[in-house]
């Protein structure tokens, strides 16, 4: 591509960086301490630069060198990126967008003006009458946090009560401070967002789960998130960085409120460990988006989709140096997981030294496949939570239901039982709800509406006499429904039959024979399995095993004759 | 993973090996020219050797640096391995594999000799009257091939009449030869096979397009081939591939001949171009696959199966220097391509400079995304074919539709048509076909048995009076079939409907009301977006659109009156 980018930094996401610029055939040059930092490993050439990313004369040399310069860190020196913007250099993004966000406090007022909703943050001195002040105007507990120079929850002090000022003042002696509004969150969601020469595009909204403040575990689609606040979340990442000027990549941390409502909690002009699961699971990952942001290459906002939901579990370093190795070794164990190394050499306890990433089919396919990786992580671990009591509680719906069964009353759960074991016999993950078109119409609106969103691929309604919640439920899905008509205790079914399937025009359901739960089931087995190999795979297995039990009548009507064989086998009418 | 791997040669299949292993932390050493080569740029340390990968003293150096010596191309000097492997060298695959496979006489005759089906060959001196011997043997056409260092073609020569002896003898004179009989197949297929120490795996079987004897293309799965033949084709390349001593991935290059059987063309004892789409569309790819194997890692069956559907692109040199990096441009003008360069340098005509890959959830959308890349790659090529006039006709199926519309006759058709506009209102791929239960039984059953296999994912079936169409359909094959009861000329069709809705237990049909083929389409991309979102998002415009119209009509109601409303807009019954 003919273009060089200078990086300052040549830790794992310069490394991931290189490795996206290598298929481009994109030169890189890092500037970093020694010849073989993580991210100088994978890009050999003889124009990195040994030395700190801090020095101005080494800056200058790396701009002199580049066609871009770029960072993986945002704690640099922007004066000299200023300088040498003003001296004709390319920085990306703007000097003044590193220099505001790396300063959190300046960065939580541009955001504010910008109406991006964020945490209320209080300037203040490094005293006690100054936390007093802030916890009046914020109530308590508040965060006490470092303007600068804060990574994984380094320089970040929760203070719960008045006896805490003394102890986080002393915590974070030293350090220019302000004050934070606590954010009563239950999940922490963040976004990787592309803002390019004329557009700003979004990855999908993931789910983080940090552990000790650092992040352990990203999920991509996060859990139990509706795809209004999916999108919602995008949507307000995405008006977070435009207000910030320059190209790249920035990952954008949120806090999803028990109400629903969504805050910023902080962004990093840079690729983000939140993001590394795109690799595996976009067409695009972060690592090349910001290449083509910052060299004014093509990006879609379709290459930043999900090709299949994933997981990424970091690897951080424990007690012994080869610990992460041992962690890389115990993963590679495991079926479809892809390890990342980066190249650190010897493990510090808590450093990040890798990651593995997992996608599948499924999201619950994705968590059994991670699970054993999580035990493995956690196997030092004391079993008592080791999290802060004032942690707040993660309410994530864990379901990933393939399959809905929804009956307009108990009264229909008998005539369903049949079908709910087939779905077991394949192993359908399936969830089983009475909401009735009737006596819980807006239960029913509801439930149909977001069913698509939590990952249910197909529903199944059963209903008797004027049976109308399977034509309700298709009335608010996207998603194939398959009726069944109940009996009625009066009647041969033929009203639930007909009222099933004469559906208008536009809006259809796939309707089965009068109790025939056996049948829905069957056939949602079919709708699955016209997308998944393995499930069509049993499906024609349980074909020629019905088969095989046919033949095996017929040879013993055969050799018995018909009169024999009704007498041993036939139930008397 | 503190083992070092030594490689002989440094080209694109050492880079991509690199690339794999600069993720595990795996070192590796590459034995090539220059301290650039394309694998060397992406392994950055200073253990590689500058030298020639047919230099024995070279081979010693590299082998005294690694844990195990392994290869990126087959040419190599085998004395040399068998040497450092009596020296107690860890060489993967075995030298006497590499020794056997690189003279194609001695392959096919080791693969012969175990019982693997390949095409008859008859060794020969380079005399026409050899070759006379050959043509009584083999017939004519045949094919004269070079034992050694033939590859992409070269070395090959299509003898089609006696007139050509003279011709093959010049083309390939002073070159060790043999006679292969005319392989008469309608499509080449691949498998790359991974032997480790105690299992042989395989990945899925892949259709390849060859162009001049290159590798254009690459399609995963192969299309049109059935599930049956897929596996039969692994089966026999696994079988190839067990038949050799060592560790590490195998290429297989297969005929499939008219009558369906399967004959291997030629095993590579390394990674192989038509494994490149493994990198983005299995969870371990090709080259992680070789070094877990040459390295004892723990690998799994499942590791290698597809994740999606995906088609590889090769970028061959053109006429310009820069015309591959020119045809990464263009690829990134198109969404959801993944584009890799091999750091070779300026192009070469016909040189493989690169490689694009298309994943996506549906073989015929990847077809879709490649068309643009395969258009640029077409664009100077004449017109008229440019491929031998012998060259053998390819008969693949190229349809890709996802659903099937089948009806009993043809005065069904009416009755389907606006559900056929529906499927075209939605880009929906199908094909209307007339198979008659009753008049076409055995057409019926093998169009149903083999829809799956053809990528169809749900079927529409109409039928009426006593419609045993859908039912019947459903009863051979495992995808969603979807029946639409035809109102007969006598009657009000509920006949049909009872026929197609009351089927027994085990044997599913999803039943539309009378005449309803609407619904039926409506239902069908219901199924599809079940596991398509974007197909999904389509049809939840359309439920919008159709909620607007609604509102529209009922505005409009309330505006003018009942009365007005009626005279205006009703027709009179």
């Amino acid at each position: 591509m003919a273009r060089t980018v200078g990086v300052l930094g040549g830790g794992q996401l310069g490394r991931m960086l290189a490795e996206a610029a290598n298929l481009l055939e994109i030169k890189v040059i890092f500037l970093d301490a020694g010849d073989f930092s993580p991210a100088k490993q994978v890009a050999n050439h003889r124009d990195h630069i040994d030395g700190s990313f801090k020095d101005a004369a080494a800056v200058k040399k790396l701009a002199a060198r580049s066609d871009v310069v770029t960072i993986e860190i945002e704690h640099v020196n922007t004066e000299t990126l200023e300088q040498i913007s003003s001296e004709g250099a390319d920085v990306q993004p703007h000097w003044r967008t590193i220099r505001t966000i790396q300063d959190k406090y300046l960065q939580k007022g541009h955001l504010h003006s910008h109406n991006v909703a964020t945490a209320e943050s209080v300037p203040l001195d490094a005293s006690v009458q100054d936390l007093e002040q802030a916890s009046e105007k914020l109530g308590l507990p508040f965060m006490l946090k470092s303007r600068k120079d804060a990574y994984d929850g380094k320089g970040n002090f929760p203070v719960k009560s008045k006896d805490d000022f003394k102890l986080a003042l002393d915590a974070l002696s030293n350090k220019d401070l302000y004050a934070e509004r606590w954010a009563n969150f239950k999940m922490e969601l963040a976004v990787m967002v592309v803002k390019t020469k004329d557009q700003v595009l979004s990855f999908p909204t993931v789910e983080t789960i940090h552990e000790n403040s650092v992040c352990k575990l990203t999920y991509a689609p996060a859990r139990g998130v509706s795809a209004a606040i999916n999108e919602e979340a995008q949507e307000l990442a995405r008006k977070a960085v435009a207000c910030f000027e320059g190209k790249g990549v920035f990952g954008v941390e949120m806090f999803l409120l028990e109400d629903d409502t969504l805050l910023v909690n902080e962004i990093a002009p840079r690729p983000h460990n939140s993001g590394h699961y795109t690799i595996e699971a976009c067409p695009v990952s972060q690592y090349e988006a910001h290449l083509r942001a910052v060299l004014d290459l093509p990006l879609f906002a379709e290459d930043l989709q999900l090709r299949e939901p994933a997981i990424m579990l970091n690897i951080l370093g424990g007690d012994s140096p080869d610990s992460h190795t041992q962690f890389a070794a115990e993963a590679l164990k495991h079926r479809r997981t892809k390890v990342h190394l980066y190249g650190k050499g010897s493990a510090k306890k808590g450093r990040k030294m890798g990651h593995i990433t997992v996608t599948a089919p499924t999201m619950s396919e994705a968590e059994s496949l991670i699970q054993p990786m999580i035990n493995y992580a956690d196997k030092d671990k004391p079993k008592a939570s080791s999290l802060s009591s004032i942690a707040p509680l993660k309410l994530v719906d864990k379901q990933n239901y393939l399959v809905a069964v929804v009956m307009g009353s108990d009264s229909d759960l008998s005539v369903l039982r049949p079908g709910l074991a087939i779905l077991e016999q394949f192993g359908v993950p399936y969830t089983a709800r009475i909401t009735s078109a009737h006596r819980t119409p807006t239960l029913m609106a509801e439930y149909a509406s977001s069913a698509s969103s939590k990952g249910i691929k197909c529903i199944i309604a059963a209903a008797g006499g004027a049976a109308h919640l399977p034509g309700m439920t298709a009335a608010y899905t996207a998603l194939p429904v398959i009726g069944v008509p109940v009996k009625p205790t009066i009647g041969d079914g033929m009203d639930s039959l007909l009222s099933i399937v004469n559906m208008p025009r536009g809006v259809p359901v796939g309707t089965m024979g009068v109790n025939n739960s056996t049948n829905a089931a069957l056939f949602a087995v079919r709708i699955l399995g016209a997308s998944d190999e393995e499930l069509r795979g049993k499906y024609e297995e349980y074909m020629r095993n019905s088969e095989k039990e046919v033949r095996e009548k017929d040879r013993r009507m055969l050799e018995m004759g018909a009169d024999a064989y009704a007498e041993k086998f036939m139930v008397k009418k």
